[in-house]
């Protein structure tokens, strides 16, 4: 039960999820994932956009819950990153434009860890006027 | 007002916090910043160690308080990305192992946007043994 | 001022929350209660639901602020149980489907603590589609 | 960097807001001030209404964003005062009726702390029901 | 269940924890009160403090648990406001210079809503480190 | 990925909790369980004698960190019902005597579904004096 250097799941997915050319890292490594976008003052549409975007792409089973389970607290994790403090968007007013990834894979040395999964978010959050804005990034990561 | 895509200061950040040779980038940009690493079951520290190294490398000026505070504030909320709804370690039996970047600029088109100040975490997180850990991301943002 | 064993106030309302056959203990103790369900994505309406409750069957008095003061805030700690970090429910895509159990009487061996209000949650919290779901429980206790 | 007695902003901030003489203390400062009212089930229109009254009595420059970032925050500290540990009130059955004064000027001996922006508010906060309320307070501070 | 203008339980604690010129509005009003002082880096001593206060000055009676109760959730509500997100000081490296003034009367028309409870905040929050601090204040009230 | 009504992991180890005498009803299920009780001001010691308790009587492996993983996050959902709002005790002057049950088995009618594990958890609240407490309640649930 030690991280593997060369596999750090939570590295790659963030890194693939600011800068494009990491992805074909994610490839190398063999796991499944997926890269998307969603832009919203809702903050149940974000939850809604990723998970949409790992099942299409078959980063999880939407047909076991436990999968959908890990990934759900995942994302509420990296949501946690992004809005530091309270999971608000258009209730206090602000939105948020994000690009996200998520990867499955085994970050650690011993293969009986199994699959983890990593939520990566990048993008900007402020007030609904354009430019109002500034960064934000978010991780969540669990067993799956 | 709107971010400019060559200096977003966050990602800049986060890149060099997650990789080091992003760091050569922040250079680039004429960018004050600092590098650091610190472990501890104690929040407290995480926050003095941060301090002290932007202060060390004058990202801040320790003798205006609103400097200060700016970065007080951006830390805090790097740190909600790393611990996920409650900023605690060692109080819920858990420690930490991060690499921080600090780094000031403005990443706005507009000169009157004055400086920013980014606070970017990545590490681990998990039990106080070795190897009972994930990985964890955080990124604070703040004009000062 | 110690909880007298034979009249555990939460216990017994967390118990009938769970098996409606402890339903009776509380007749037994003479104490005032409402059972009900609710089931939503917006947490204003499971607020609601168990007030009205509570107002109908006469556990508190409608009419005196303090008292709907007191549901109020053991409703809010019960919900605290069950959504576990932030109060939020369809903002984060999950649903409730809850019973619940709102009981009045005094846990304690003095006369003069007067009478307490106990809210106890029992139910399924996940996504809105059936099965994609786990239990949840919360309970709130105040003075009233 | 220490305060100076007499130029406390945040307290200046809150007995204006308390107790409308005070105001003309904010004028012999010589500080930008707005005072208003407004009336919500909805948190996001709070926030807009001391942002748009903050921006027509030019307490901010609405055209740069560092000015819009720091009030932003300065309403959410606030507002946490109101709200006390879950920024919602709708979504929680509640509604506040609330006075605020936003003042900006700097309460610092060093001319170079620049300026600092409090927002304080005072009303009630309840139940969406006449006469089911209690009275809340709450103040932000951060630098501008 | 109205609130009687005259005699705003919450303004009356909040302005004479602000301005002691008040207080004796508070003795006017034939209401139970105290005044104290408490600055430290661990919140459970600000708790102390004012529980402290309050039983030495009759504003609550300790050997009712129903009271400590009330007063216990006041504190914490008021200390919210002074923290704003999460009840830490010096685990978050910073503390707290307080004055405050724990009142208890029946700010409504009506006898039977009988006693209420405020706690009001006012003092600094920040580092360590003489200066570098800003104002904060809370209120928390509660029915008792 | 449905409940099935006769194996509620959740109902089970929080009927266990309240009463010994479900304790039975877990071991006719052939789940894995244990069972202790555990008084403190410190949360991370709550934390600890849990994840002792359930090392010992090999509910989780603790030679794998996914188990652990699971376990720990369980642990936190359930001390938030306890706690309701912030997860601290001693640092806001509360200590808690509480008895917990650790079961480990697939609630669900599919098989796929795998292993949860729940943590429930009831007992006392309360100021550090004999009798100054009331009840709480919590339960954390996760996939394992
Ligand atoms: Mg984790
Ligand atoms: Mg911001
Ligand atoms: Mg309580
Ligand atoms: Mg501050
Ligand atoms: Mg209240
Ligand atoms: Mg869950």
């Amino acid at each position: 039960m030690s991280l593997a250097n060369e596999k750090l799941l939570g590295k790659v997915a963030m890194l693939s999820c600011l800068d494009d050319s990491y992805v074909k890292q994610i490839e190398k490594l063999g796991w499944r994932y997926c890269v998307g976008k969603v832009g919203s003052m809702e903050s149940n549409k974000v939850v809604a956009a990723i998970e949409t975007g790992a099942k299409k792409e078959d980063v999880i089973k939407g047909s076991i819950y436990r999968e959908t389970h890990a990934l759900y607290h995942a994302i509420m994790e990296a949501i946690y990153g992004v809005t530091r403090g309270h999971v608000q968007l258009g209730t206090v007013l602000r939105t948020v434009g994000l690009r996200f990834v998520v990867v499955r894979g085994n970050p650690y040395d011993q293969a009986e860890e199994g699959d983890w999964i990593a939520v990566a978010l990048y993008g900007t959050i402020g007030a609904p006027v354009k430019g109002l804005e500034h960064e934000a990034v978010g991780l969540g990561i669990n067993h799956i």
